[in-house]
């Protein structure tokens, strides 16, 4: 058994190769640049396991995120967040070394960039796709030109489209992912068409884990950037784009205290170690899945226990009254993460399931 | 202005040492010991702050924020936690140095804890009043005196009774809290009434922080260990702990992305600074209350503008169609947070509204 002491992220690198592998493989397939989100594991050592499959050119959620892998050697960041024209400074920095990519949708963003950034920087406009949580509105063309007319004024180069379908994360099965993906698919190739004759190079670029994962039409997509798939975790399991069994991050956590009379067991585990996300699934709320340690990892096998809430250093198992009356307190159990890139954003760390500690961005000395 | 490029924690230390003041105040008028629970600031120099009210004996919520206060000197510590008993090897060296107490509520635990542990070791058995997360059912006197039996055969000293009424983090108004108090105390007196023959130095120990801040009577307890009253937060105000004007912290985000047709705006903020807690308040799902930034602080003012969602970097901002379209990309907004415990947690620092960096226990250095 791992050493366990306290709430351990343990990490399956088999399980995460093969999610890589499989990725990246796809992508091949389809022709598309495969350009994967880090924000998911964002570490220094899982990044470098991409680089085996080719990959060259990543993803990232903030600038901070972009500087700590432009420590390790990355040289083509995008940043797929609308500029944060405050820290100019870092955006300086950075696009002065390496190839960085930065997300605008609104023209006023691009003047104040053209003010404070004195070095080479690609641009891309992020459209909204359905998502409605950033981005232009498609039909826009006004401001789509006004964009690109800013972006030209400031000598920036235009990279092209991109969009995150983050309503697929509502979806339930691969119908419903295939609807959201197609729709946002002919978004993004019709604004790619207007604009082409004038902009002959210009990129499509898109990637939610789901439609990644499930399907297989990337027609004039030029580039994927999914993020999750590196570990999945039970919402993506919910969704539809993968199996229990290829979630790569599995949470170890001791149990404190029994309460039989309620069906309920007590694990050090809380909202600062897993954060706070849930999901429902047929109308329960969960915040984890409970899987059997196993001497090398962790077994996915039928049960009835599951997280059903969690305070700030508590989480409570429920289940039935025999899988509860088997745990004791000592016991160490598995538990799947709900969301599992603020799991690891919270845990700062990860133990593989050979023993070997590997830092997270957001390393944590405490 | 402070210097805020990105999310960015800030502190108002005046409101702070306030909220510290009035309950230290609050314990010393009714002769209740006041051990305050560090798990909200997580902080050595905040802690360094409740020195000044004469505070010796503090409450922590896990071994190893046991260690990084031990390390500031604080001699007397309470780990409000059930005891985790694969941290033996942390029990022993904290015991060895400082006046450790721990929670117990099964005999097995305490058994385990006897063969591990070779220091002097305090025990507070944990009494469920109500809340339903942990502790034994008071009426269960076979199972108290079993566990009194282990506590007196390991030689470890019995020090009381111990609650959390946690359950008032559901009341909505003085009254419900009161019900909730009341109904709490007179288990915990009855607790200590039926064992103060045999055991007269029983120790009655309580403290949520509604309780806290709210009521008057504490008799028959003898220790309060309330925690989230150093900052107080959304869901505090909405229970009625506090004014919204009594939260000691605010997070500080710049505007990245406006969406006026829709009525809201983007902030870089999301569940990776603020963790991912809700409150509801008259049936509406918050994350966040937004206030004005001033020159050294933030005005709570009338306003429609709220958090109405939180992706992993990503904030979404809702409010009047009027109050949205004052809000330009490149502005920064201050949101109280729903609960603050979680987002310092996150955070990992506190920039003062003086300019001071103050640190978190899980300082992070990316």
């Amino acid at each position: 058994m791992l050493p366990v002491t306290k709430p351990t992220l343990l990490l399956d690198k088999e399980k995460c190769l093969r999610n890589i592998s499989r990725m990246a493989e796809k992508a091949r397939r389809h022709h598309v640049r495969f350009r994967p989100h880090f924000k998911t594991h964002q570490s220094h050592e899982i990044g470098r396991w991409f680089r085996e499959y080719g990959v060259e050119a990543i993803t990232v959620s903030s600038l901070s995120m972009a500087r700590y892998f432009a420590a390790d050697g990355w040289n083509d960041i995008t940043v797929a967040f609308p500029a944060n024209v405050h820290e100019y400074e870092l955006i300086n920095k950075l696009a002065g070394k390496i190839n960085l990519n930065l997300l605008v949708e609104s023209p006023a963003v691009v003047r104040m960039l053209q003010e404070r950034v004195h070095q080479p920087l690609g641009l891309f406009i992020k459209v909204d796709s359905g998502y409605h949580r950033t981005g232009v509105d498609p039909s826009d063309k006004p401001l789509i030109d006004s964009l690109l007319l800013e972006i030209k004024n400031a000598a920036f180069s235009f990279r092209g489209f991109i969009t995150h379908a983050g309503h697929s994360y509502k979806a339930r099965s691969r119908n419903e992912i295939e609807k959201i993906h197609r729709s946002s698919l002919e978004i993004m190739r019709s604004v790619k068409e207007y604009y082409q004759s004038k902009y002959p190079d210009v990129l499509i670029s898109v990637g939610d884990t789901p439609s990644c994962s499930v399907l297989e039409d990337f027609t004039g997509v030029d580039e994927v950037r999914p993020g999750n798939f590196v570990f999945y975790d039970v919402t993506q399991s919910i969704i539809g784009s993968c199996l229990l069994d290829e979630v790569a991050v599995c949470m170890a956590c001791p149990v404190v205290s029994t309460h039989r009379q309620r069906n309920e067991v007590v694990i050090y585990g809380g909202s600062v170690h897993f954060s706070k996300d849930s999901v429902t699934e047929n109308g329960r709320v969960l915040f984890g899945k409970v899987v059997r340690l196993s001497e090398d990892g962790w077994l996915v096998e039928p049960t009835t226990l599951f997280v059903k809430s969690l305070s700030q250093e508590h989480g409570i198992i429920g289940g039935s009254a025999e899988e509860i009356k088997s745990i004791e307190e000592g016991d160490v159990l598995g538990i799947l993460p709900v969301h599992s890139c603020l799991t690891a954003d919270c845990m700062g760390e990860y133990l593989t399931t050979q023993g070997e500690v590997v830092r997270h961005f957001r390393y944590r000395p405490g």
